[in-house]
């Protein structure tokens, strides 16, 4: 069975309510094997309630056990309460996680340039290159087919999964993530029109991504064209994000799937974005703002709270417009029925 | 010639009667070389017209040969006859398939664990990686730069074109085509705010993928936090998709390029979307939906039928508030003839 | 330092005015490393001001020097002037410009089908495959990780940086430049309704590159159903666009990020799109046609000039059209007001 390893680890509700600070509310000796949603039929699943509603689905599944709010109780079911289940939930899926594998140290059939810098506690796995003067710190992690371009930085405990590119002059913190097919450091569009043809404006500036950044699968961040295109510490970009060259995105922001930020765009700290989001270029969009899925802008938005529409609008007034705009067709034939009116109105009084 | 290699196949119109289940209606020892379009201007080329509009392009235009409806015929030119031209040709799409090379056994270069498992007449090309515990099944062919990760399944017959990655725990059934960057497995967009920072939430699920699902170029489909993310069996996806974590795509559904499916959303049977559509997380679409390009929901969609627009409103609904849209500054104007009439008329018999 | 790389070149501004064409200002002996912005407070950068918003911006900048137009100074600071300074920095950018490291020659890990024809003066990287038929043109750049399929054509001078994939039949021009995760010559997304299932439709025509066609990061451009996919000499494609099966583009267009182009759409010469826009099927966008971000259309386009919206409308009623939208609570008000009042005046008249 291909999938068989996923379930080969075992613990008993006592294990676990050790390792997830929780306490057995029945049936210690119960075996769960995996994580599981509070709906699933797994026998040997442990999901976690927050509220009745999950609990009282939780009493209808076959699901093996549950994490319930201290003070809860379920019948006929193993479970285990926590103060904050959710929390404990999440350490359990911490404790289940297996790492891809890959062996510290460098792998046979890397090409590594001997001016480049790789820490012995870095694992390098088979076929990847690595370029002049990049630095791979401690603890990094490069799964096979990434290219490291040249003077390109992997920070201490950061991971790029198969097939992550960087240009040239990237520079990743600590403890970043990359997912597969991200690029980093290709030429940002930058394009003049010289009255017959579009003359490459060269991109010579650099990517810097802080601590703590994950890259989704397929997304691109270009090089700027001078200086930096930056992500600062703690920000979250989900799969075929496009950040254009010389974007400045702040600390703690998260952007979702297929958001596209255009050249010189300016994000702040925690801003978040939905699906599908775009930023036109140099556009400032401040703190915590968070735009609402397939929200767009060209203007600033420098006060926090949610927008949606495109325009973007503050959330209440965008949710009003997407309701009238589904009433069109009524709001035109109020607009009819108005003319009829008064047209019959003039007449009765003409 | 580099494209040479495209035209070194001919085939005589008798050849062709058999091979397609169609007839000769004029000129049995005519050479074709490939298929083209009707309004083509290939001398070798066959193409097909269903229909009186297509075959008076053909008679105009210099292509070689044509397939019409049994009974129909044309002046002056080589042609077959059948009763669905349309399946005749597809037929000779696929006499001229030429399949990407690959020769089955391992390639010298792949580096194969061993504990693995590689059916004898499967095809590993070069610098690919299969690891632990992955399952290769009978007649499957993994091309170039293919990352196979730890307890994975590849059924039978599927096919990895160039560079496709499957992280750890991905099924694949049988006869599925995974076109080049397409990532399964990736971890889904998965953090909690903790009050200063994204705290990661793992994602230890799998991605399970039925028989004949077709998945196109750089599409990223995210491991499940727990659980499964899923596409049925028969289910189409273009390039540049996006399929979050836990989200369940039913059977014989097909989803057009760079449409998003967020979180947890479930998609049921022969579900049609459009280019550039977007379903929000959790969203329902039930079976038998076709979404419009650039169709966005966040509501449900349980009745079959068609939908259009952002919000998504049954389609003719929505082609009416798109026209309506265009004429907003025309109802605009006559909401201020109506209140300019109004108050004129309130002066006169004020 | 990771990054030191990037600065350790050095111009006076004496050497830099012969080499941009351009005529000391102040401080000929004065040592410049690399480009900035006008804001920078790089004291090594050299930026370019092309008005007098942007020389006051350098003047409260530390930015180290800057190029002013024909006949401007500035106080306290080096710089050069020259009658285009957005041209002279363009230059200034060329000459910091690193191409990436690759070696003529072919890379001993490449792996080279014998019937393939790589020109001596071609540069191909480690782990590099190279099928049947292929053809490499003097000067060609091909990084580590590409894959280069049967009977495909890299024209003189064109560059595939690494992780690029092109499957069979795909020809690139003169002087192109691919960048990471492009993928060309993917099936186009060809089925056909059986009533029970997707039938896979053949998808078995080219891809057509012209000269000097520039594309970019993961994009994805499929092979034609029959005969060829093509996009013009001089043609622009950002990160992450798609461009379906059949879709013809004609010459020096340039398509920004995440826009999508459906199955055999034909855009003309000098078509501008903005991110995030779509092109239905089959529609034609004409000459001189620039859509702004975010637009879409189903209907053709022909008649030169800007368009906005969803669906697209003239620049000017797109941006009226828009602005109306923020405003529809207030016009469904005024319809309400207008309703009342008539009610109002009916009671008074009845």
């Amino acid at each position: 069975m291909p999938t068989g390893e996923y379930s080969d680890r075992r613990w008993t509700l006592a294990d676990l309510a050790s390792l997830l600070h929780a306490t057995v509310g029945a049936a210690p000796d119960f075996v769960v094997q995996r994580p599981a949603s509070a709906d699933s039929d797994d026998p040997h699943g442990l999901a976690f309630c927050e509220s009745e509603r999950y609990l009282k689905i939780a009493e209808h599944a076959s699901v093996g056990a549950v994490i319930l709010p201290t003070g809860s109780a379920i019948d006929g079911k193993p479970y285990l309460t926590a103060d904050d289940p959710r929390t404990a939930f999440e350490k359990f899926l911490t404790l289940c996680k297996r790492p891809l594998p890959l062996a510290t140290g460098i792998h046979p059939t890397a090409i590594i340039h001997p001016d480049s810098h790789i820490h012995d506690t870095a694992a390098i796995g088979a076929y990847v290159v690595v370029e002049r003067a990049a630095v791979i710190e401690p603890g990094a992690r490069i799964f096979p087919f990434c290219y490291v371009g040249e003077s390109c930085l992997v920070g201490t405990g950061s991971v790029l999964y198969p097939h992550v590119v960087l240009y040239q002059d990237v520079a990743l913190g600590q403890h970043c993530t990359m997912h597969s097919h991200a690029t980093l450091g290709a030429d940002g569009f930058g394009f003049s029109w010289d009255g017959n043809t579009w003359r490459k404006v060269e991109q010579i500036g650099r990517v810097t991504i802080g601590d703590n950044v994950e890259i989704g699968a397929g997304t691109t961040i270009d090089r700027a064209t001078t200086e930096a295109t930056t992500v600062a510490a703690g920000t979250k970009l989900d799969n075929l994000v496009h950040i254009a060259h010389n974007v400045s995105i702040g600390p703690h922001s998260a952007l979702a799937a297929q958001a596209g930020i255009a050249g010189s765009a300016v994000l702040g700290q925690r801003v978040t974005l939905g699906g599908q989001t775009g930023i036109a270029d140099h556009t400032v969009v401040g703190d915590d703002v968070t735009l609402a899925g397939r929200t767009a802008t060209s203007r600033d938005l420098l006060r926090p709270g949610a927008y949606y529409g495109n325009p973007a609008m503050p959330l209440p007034e965008g949710l009003r417009v997407a309701a009238l705009l589904a009433q069109l067709p009524r709001l035109h034939d109020r607009i009819q029925a108005l003319e009829t009116a008064l047209a019959e109105r003039g007449d009765n009084t003409g």
